[in-house]
C-alpha cells in the first residue's frame, strides 16, 4: 500500500508536463495538434488481480475492460490498444487471444502492436495494455474538479463483481451476472461520453466507492459525505452488503461530480444515481440515511494508481 | 520462438488499422489530425531480458531505451512514457526511479503515466513502458520498404552489448564500454531522424544483425547478402568475433535499406557503414569477403516481437 504511494511520489517529479495530471488521474491527456489523445495502462498479474484459475480467455477481456474504463472516465472514444503478453506454460495462447478479440470487437477498439515475453517457469503471468483515445470536443474530465455542493453520482449498481469474485472463490452461489461483473466488465465508455461535457470531475470505481469517493475529493480539496442508504447496489440491501459493495472495487462503474438534478437525455444509459455530497472541508464522512456509519478499516482495494 | 510467432499469427487478424502495420513494425504508426504519432511497447523481465545481479537503475534505464529505440527506428522523436512497474521485493524502488529520472532527462522525454503492481512473493520482476513519439514530416519508414540494390546498412559498432553481457555473468573481464553497452544502452534517436527521410526501410537491432536483417529482407520480400567483413564490431576482428556480434543482439543500433553512397550530412552522428546488399529472391546469404558463410544455427535472440 504505502510502498505504492512512496513510489508514485518519488516519480511525481518525473512527471511534471501537464499531460502527467501529476499522476493523480486515471488517464494522461495529452493534446496533438488539437485534438486531446486519452493514454492509460493497466497491469493485471496471475494471484493479484485474477485467481489461477480463471477462465484466459475472461482474462484477456479483463485486461481490455479495466483499460477502457480509464478512457471511459475521460469521456474518450477509444481507438487502440498495445498489449504487452506473457505467453502462457499452459499452451492457452488461442484462448487469450479469443477473449481479446471478442472484449475488441465488442469495444470497436484496433489491436495496434505490442511486445509478447516467455516468462521464466513458474512465474505469475503478468499482461499490461495501453489504451489510446480522443476526448470529446469538452476535453477530458479530470478527478480533481469537484465543487462544494456538487453531489457525487455512480451509473449503474455497484457490488456484483465483489461479489462475483466470492463466487469464483467458491465462497457463495449466485446469479451468473454476478460472476461475469467480475470476469467480463463492461466499460461504461457510452455514459463516458455523455457525461464528460456535464460533470465537474469524473472518475471510474476500480477500487470502490468509498475509497474512489475519498480520492475525488482530496483531489479537489473538499469533504465527501456518502450516505450509504441512497447506494444501488447488487445483492442483499442491509446495511453490511452495502458496504461491502462500496468497498468491493472492480465493478468499473463511473463515479461523477455534478451540481443536483442532474438528468442524462440519450436514452439507452446505464441510470445514474446521486449517493452523496461535497462541501467545504476535508475526509470523507459515512452515513446510513440518518445514522452516522464508523469508515470501515480498508476502504477499497488499493493495488497502485496512475 | 514458435509459440511467439504462433500467437502474434492469432493477433494478426485484430489488428487489420493500417496504424498497426500488421505487427510486423517496430512500433506502431497513428495519423491523429494529420501528425503521425509512433507508439510501442516493450517488456522486461528479471531472468529473460535482465539478470537478477543487474542494478535496477540501470534496468530502467534500458526499459526506457529500448522503447526509445523503436521510436529513432521510426526516426520520431520522443514525447512521453506510461510506465507500468511491478514493486520491488528488495526495497529498491527509489534505485528504480532514479535510474528512470536519468534516462527521461537524458533523452527528454516526460513522464506521462502508468500502473503500479506489487507483485506475488518470489516472482520475477516484469516492467512495461510505452513510448509515444511525433514521426517527422516525411512520414514513419517501415521495415518492409527495402527496394533491390539497396545496401544494408548499420551505425556504430555491434556486438558490444553481448560482451557486456558476458561481463555481467563474469565470463569475461573487458572495458567499461562494453557493460555500459550492455546495461546502459543509447537509443540512436538524433540519427534515426536524420536517417528517416533518406531510407527506404529502418528498424533497431534489438535483436542481432542476421535476424533483423533477414526480417527487413523478408517483410521487403527480398534476398539479403550480408558481407561480416564488413561490419563494424566492438572487440575482436575475427570472423567469430564478427559472427557473435552479428547474432548477439540487445546493441540498439539502427539497421536500414537505402541506395549506395549515403552520407548523412549532419555533423556529431554515429557513423554509418553498409553491410550487405537487398537483391531479388529471398532469403539470407552470409559472406567473409570472398568466402561463403554458413548460416549459424542461432541467427539473433527471439524474443517476441511487436
Amino acid at each position: 500500500m504505502s510502498a505504492e504511494n512512496d513510489f508514485i511520489a518519488l516519480l511525481r517529479p518525473l512527471a511534471r508536463d501537464p499531460a502527467a495530471r501529476g499522476l493523480m488521474d486515471d488517464a494522461a491527456v495529452l493534446t496533438i495538434a488539437g485534438t486531446a489523445l486519452v493514454m492509460t495502462h493497466d497491469m493485471l498479474v496471475e494471484g493479484v488481480h485474477f485467481l489461477p484459475d480463471d477462465p484466459i480467455a475472461d482474462v484477456a477481456w479483463k485486461l481490455v475492460a479495466v483499460n477502457l474504463s480509464d478512457l471511459a472516465a475521460k469521456g474518450a472514444r477509444p481507438i487502440g490498444v498495445l498489449l504487452g503478453y506473457a505467453l502462457g506454460a499452459r499452451d492457452d495462447d488461442a484462448e487469450f487471444a479469443a477473449g481479446l478479440q471478442a472484449a475488441l470487437t465488442a469495444f470497436d477498439v484496433a489491436l495496434l502492436g505490442g511486445d509478447t515475453v516467455r516468462m521464466p517457469p513458474g512465474a505469475p503471468r503478468a499482461f499490461g495494455l495501453t489504451a489510446i483515445g480522443e476526448a470529446g470536443p469538452g476535453g477530458a474530465p479530470s478527478r480533481a474538479g469537484a465543487q462544494a455542493g456538487d453531489l457525487l453520482y455512480v451509473t449503474g449498481r455497484i457490488g456484483a463483481a465483489g461479489l462475483g469474485l466470492a463466487m469464483a472463490q467458491g465462497h457463495l452461489t449466485g446469479p451468473p451476472e454476478w460472476l461475469a461483473a467480475y470476469r467480463r466488465p463492461q466499460p461504461r465508455l457510452a455514459e463516458g461520453r455523455a457525461l464528460a461535457p456535464l460533470v465537474h470531475a469524473m472518475a471510474d470505481m476500480s477500487d470502490g466507492l468509498l475509497i474512489d469517493g475519498m480520492r475525488m475529493a482530496a483531489a479537489s480539496g473538499l469533504a465527501l459525505e456518502i450516505d450509504l442508504n441512497t447506494v444501488p447496489v447488487a445483492g442483499g440491501t442491509d446495511r453490511t452488503a452495502r458496504l461491502a459493495a462500496g468497498t468491493a472495487g472492480d465493478d468499473y462503474e463511473l463515479l461523477f461530480a455534478a451540481p443536483p438534478g442532474l438528468r442524462l437525455a440519450q436514452a439507452g444509459l446505464a441510470a445514474i444515481t446521486p449517493v452523496g455530497r461535497f462541501s467545504n472541508g476535508a475526509g470523507l464522512t459515512l452515513r446510513d440515511g440518518d445514522a452516522l456509519v464508523p469508515l470501515p478499516e480498508r476502504l477499497g482495494y488499493e493495488h497502485g494508481a496512475g
